[in-house]
């Protein structure tokens, strides 16, 4: 009998036509504010002049003979067919549970039930754990364990742990996972079963935060907490890639995000610069609007006052456990890519975000987390006030599976 | 701004190099017991003839000329990409949510644990509503909603109502679903999502299949039980064509399968002798092995006395919904597979389930269902009588997520 064994490296990631992917062209790191380079084969964190977000930069003029519309046609088909332009040296060293190349859906009695006829749901809940948050831990992992690391610990509002516990099982690292007590039991139950360390901590996603910055440092744990080490948004980005690559490398006229900490709008923002050097796409760009919850509204309120940065939000509450984030790192990255695309930032109510849940249930065959929920509410409003027009193409992200949370109806 | 409206047909299933695939090849029915020929054309259930399962047949001397490895790489990634040897003759017709093209993940550290160097894990938990089941019933409700049915009832033990809500959602169909009492909660708040209609029926699957067959005709519903229409079967069967392009055509040397109604294995088999005709694999085969609980084992036992056909299981009880299954119509073409393939069937007590649940968890980053726990059960006892050798290519199939049931921890 003939065995395959010698494929077993090949389908790490399952590669049908298993052609490499180019190396990494990481070159450094530069503070997204003040500009500081940094090293990127060491391990760092923020910006140590200014304190803001790092961004891992890459030799694009290299990564664009080889990183082409031909070629990907023949790679894995997961988020790491982008490598030339993700921070993992030995592809060798990548931890892949399957993460990216979701499907885009098209939700035609959706769209027509809000009089719009091209719509499409990116459906992030097929990422191992059910959320896009697999693609960002599975980056920042997969190249943490590269420069050494061997525990992380972040604070999350829910599917960053259950993601980064999974992740951690499969390298091998120790997981120390800090969220708030009220998070959704299911996550919980998740981190659980991948052997991760749970600490409930009273409050919200900002005081786990807390935690994290007080223990990590006396036990050796790397903090992988959002945009506090340059990796997570670099798995964040590749959703940016699939769109582009998923559309015939073209962008949508129209992207719905529901924004909590931000960094999938960032992300993207980021990969659509990128492909533009690259070669992929032209300068258009979708508008990016972020939708939040009524209780948790940080990023739109300083939207509505014209600032950069968005204060804490005091009394954050919302259904949406992915939303409730009082104060995101990179308020300013994600404020910089709605005003730059002309696109906006609008709340939403509870009550409107069970609502599409249950349309969404109804209508595509999507069971909607209140926060793909959110992304349907918002585009009736969007709708509604001219904002968006009939024959716009627009894409609703559904970050995660409805089933991790108390259901819409029972 | 350049929009890219024209490509929303081509998204359909997400297609990236959105090459057509060929139009579906099929030409007509046939009885898998006396040979009787169907009209394709025309609804059918079961023979009308003996009882038994209908098969669909192509012309794969035609499919040959299109149905090739170079093709594929171009095609959509979903099941839909197999297109030729898939029933829909209209591909505006398929109903798709981004069904299979699921991952296969290399478990290195939970195959050393065991003594296997080359264990692979197909996560089927990565389709629409968390299971295999959306290849099954994305396929015969496509196909079924194309033949004009406006109505389907089904029993289900859990994930194929789950499955069937949301295909019958997304196709604006009615859904009358028929399940146990004490189904998974999950399952049961997911029907709800998607609209449909739930009966609890007091005992097991057969109790709610006979409920099926009694209301069925007097509403006009159609049925699409488990192997009682021929086209859930060729959804499945897609999981034997992916294996092959997964490993670059070739085909491991062991499947472990957990196993209810048996449609997994039965159409995994049917795909192996197509891509033959097909030149697209040789004439080797993997030992195709049954997993069954302890507490639900009729095929086991057909297995171990040499019978073509298994007696209903009284009393059956496991944790592994998708396993409490009495009595499977397709039992000989279950048993056909394992004996033919050199395969073997054996039992694993609740017990060894969970334990195999938490190693999954721990050592290969996934949550694995308690029929995935299973496969991995199996393979330790496999290893240890020496059924399975450390150099085998072993692939278990995890038909479904873990987060849909009790946890094997709490």
């Amino acid at each position: 009998m003939t065995t395959p064994r010698d494929s077993l490296a090949a389908v790490a990631g399952q590669a049908a036509s298993p052609a490499p992917a180019g190396l990494s062209t990481l070159t450094h790191l530069e503070c997204t504010n003040c500009g500081e380079r940094y090293d990127a084969d060491a391990l760092n964190t923020v910006c140590s002049a200014c304190g803001r977000v790092l961004y891992a930069r890459y030799d694009l003029e290299k990564a664009r003979y080889t990183l082409t519309p031909e070629s990907l046609s023949r790679r894995r088909w997961d988020m790491w067919r982008y490598q030339e332009v993700l921070p993992v040296r030995d592809p060798s060293r990548i931890i892949s549970l399957g993460e990216g190349m979701t499907p885009l859906i098209p939700a035609r009695r959706a769209g027509k039930a809000v009089g719009v006829d091209n719509l499409l749901l990116k459906d992030e809940g097929k990422n191992p754990t059910g959320s896009f948050k697999a693609r960002g831990l599975g980056c920042a992992i997969s190249r943490a364990a590269e420069l050494g690391v061997e525990a992380i610990a972040l604070p999350s509002a829910g599917n960053a742990a259950s993601a980064a516990s999974a992740y951690g099982a499969a390298a091998g690292l120790d997981v120390q996972v800090f969220m708030p007590r009220d998070v959704p039991e299911t996550n919980r139950i998740e981190c659980l079963q991948y052997g991760a360390n749970i600490t409930l901590v009273d409050g919200l996603i900002n005081d786990a935060g807390a935690k994290v910055r007080e223990l990590a440092p006396q036990h050796g744990w790397f903090d992988v907490s959002t945009l506090k080490e340059p990796y997570r948004q670099e798995g964040k980005k590749t959703m940016g890639y699939e769109l582009a690559e998923q559309l015939g490398w073209t962008l949508p006229d129209v992207v719905i995000y529901p924004t909590g900490g931000g960094t999938g709008i960032v992300g993207m923002w980021k990969a659509f610069e990128e492909m533009e050097v690259l070669g992929l796409i032209g300068s258009a760009r979708p508008k990016m609007i972020v939708v939040q919850a009524e209780g948790c509204a940080p990023i739109v309120r300083a939207y509505d006052n014209g600032e950069r940065h968005a204060e804490v939000w005091q009394n954050a509450h919302t259904a949406a456990a992915g939303m409730r984030v009082p104060v995101a790192i990179g308020d300013y990255l994600i404020l910089d890519a709605v005003r730059q695309s002309g696109g906006t930032a609008l709340t939403v109510s509870e009550d409107e975000i069970r609502d599409a849940q249950i349309d969404l249930g109804r209508l595509a065959g999507i069971y909607a987390a209140p926060e793909g929920g959110a992304t349907y509410a918002a585009l009736k409003k969007l709708v509604a006030r001219g904002a968006v027009s009939s024959d716009d193409l627009v894409v609703l992200f559904q970050t995660g599976m409805g089933i991790k949370y108390d259901p819409p109806i029972s």
